[in-house]
């Protein structure tokens, strides 16, 4: 990882607030599923509907305990920082942590925040908004393995695909990293870029800059974002998969979906999704393949899903799987090399 | 054009300091190619080498004469902004002009700049540096028609062939507006966006924003930026392809080229470059076509030229141009509808 990309400090005192139901704790949730190791204790407020099971504990506790970052892991109501999760916040500078959130509203843009962060010599990461300088992509090849997912819409595994691709890989003692470039998958790396925030200009050069030259037999797992298809984010994908270089290609899909998210568009069809991701990506990559597709079937029976499931490989000859249902062993007997 | 998008008030006095040769006035001198009716007067400074031949008038003289804005037309050496030119700019904002630029630094950067601005109650643009909010796109269809440049590379004369195209539809007495997307463009067009600068989510929002919907007769004639086979760049072009929504397509190259710009990667094969293109740009248009290829035959000879263009137009079975040399009606005669 080069200097210029953040880094954040595990491990977690998890933060949720005072939220009104499980689902506005699933920031904290992902972490704690894929990092439980870096997960001591949670905080919450009077009046919390959500647990996520974790020891509760003071900023104060939590520093004791050896946690050094304190991570806002739910979302909040109206994008306005509400009083008393500031008063936790500042709690958490006073007892010596850090914070890092992935709201939209920057913790840098409260002032009672900011001034008290830089008091302590606290660090603030507001994981949204990308403060580094990048360099414009280069294109050189570098060393190392990588495996980028891409989607025929957004919203459609493509972290959660990364994710348990990166856990079974470790499993197995293969060398391998993953390379969050959205809020939640930085929170869950402790390290990354919102490449959907950085400037035109820059996608691919910061996405080679997170997934720099490695050894040759490592594999960095890098989170996609957005569809070639969208008609609203085609270039962060774009430039995602060009900066990616990727060897090796998993589709992601969703397959109860009616139209693209928040445009009136049809979703891609597959063989052209596949296809069009293959052309481009092999413009810094020749040798990209595409080993796999990977599909959230959580709207569908068990046995609807693997009707589906097995008409998809049918049609694509790739393996088809998904994740939750099935795991991604499928997926990593496919990766050139493993 | 959408109220959120910058809006610099013609005409304009050219300032191009004490620049020592004609190549470092470029900037000017596109303008008063471009829109010779906006450009009243020169400003230079004692020593400049350069002369766009335009009358000598100091700020106060050409606020006397109608000018509005002073417009840097030059590059500054090393990225300061040296004192003297500073010092005209005060000069520009006191005789109540604004002052717009296409330099990197930001005049808002400067503070005795920004305070004299601001006392004034006069505007300063740094047209590289987008301050105006976009929505994400939105991909609905628009009225009215649209014609992109595109490219085999970055530099290969997009702005050019676009603002001949707009030129020769306005002496056919069609509608047409010449859109900006690059720092140049917009100080000729006195509107538009620095797509490159744009946060990545937005790039086709943005191109939404200033191609907006129009009469069904009205022609937008859309300056390209990169090309989507850079491998640093091809994200603002996807982007920018799919906010267009183009009815048409013109390629436009550089046949002398060696490798893409600052990258160590060969040209693309035109006839490719056209298919992918087409491709892309059908997602959100599916009527797009490539009308021509727009070629800059400025490094070879006029016989060399000429073979080049008849045998690119035998490959592509387009006409193939050099908009310099040969004028840009073969273009504007495909155009659909014209």
């Amino acid at each position: 990882m080069t200097e210029n990309v953040l880094s954040i400090a595990p491990p977690y005192l998890l933060f949720i607030g005072d939220v009104q139901d499980q689902l506005a704790a699933k920031t904290a949730a992902g972490i704690l599923q894929w990092r439980p190791q870096w997960c001591i204790g949670q905080s919450r407020l009077p009046g919390c509907k959500a647990d996520l099971g974790l020891r509760e504990m003071t900023p104060k506790e939590a520093a004791a305990a050896g946690v050094r970052t304190m991570v806002i892991g739910a979302a909040n109501s109206g994008g306005i920082l509400a009083e008393n999760w500031i008063t936790s916040i500042l709690e958490a500078i006073e007892a010596g942590l850090d914070v890092a959130s992935g709201l939209h509203m920057r913790l840098n843009d409260i002032a009672p925040i900011r001034e008290a962060a830089r008091a302590a010599g606290r660090n603030l990461f507001d994981v949204r908004h990308p403060t580094q300088r990048f360099a414009t992509g280069k294109g050189a090849r570098r060393s190392g393995k990588r495996l980028l997912t891409v989607g025929t819409d957004c919203s459609v595994g493509k972290m959660y695909t990364s994710l348990a691709i990166e856990r079974a890989l470790k499993e197995k003692g293969i060398k391998a990293d993953f390379r969050a470039t959205g809020q939640t998958g930085i929170l869950i790396a402790g390290s990354g870029v919102s490449v959907d925030a950085v400037v035109a200009d820059f996608i691919s050069g910061a996405v080679e800059a997170i997934a720099p030259a490695n050894d040759e037999d490592h594999w960095d797992i890098i989170e996609g974002q957005g569809s070639l298809f969208h008609p609203a984010f085609a270039g962060v994908t774009m430039g995602l998969i060009h900066g990616a270089q990727p060897d090796a290609l998993v589709l992601c899909h969703e397959p109860t979906r009616k139209t693209m998210r928040a445009v009136d568009y049809p979703l891609p069809d597959i063989e052209e999704c596949i296809d069009l991701n293959l052309r481009v990506a092999r413009r810094t990559n020749p040798d990209a393949r595409m080993i796999a597709v990977s599909v959230n079937c959580s709207a569908l029976s068990p046995e609807e899903g693997r009707r589906l499931l097995d008409d998809l490989a049918q049609r694509t000859g790739l393996p088809c799987v998904d994740p939750l249902r099935d795991g991604v062993e499928a997926i990593v007997d496919r990766m050139p090399g493993l």
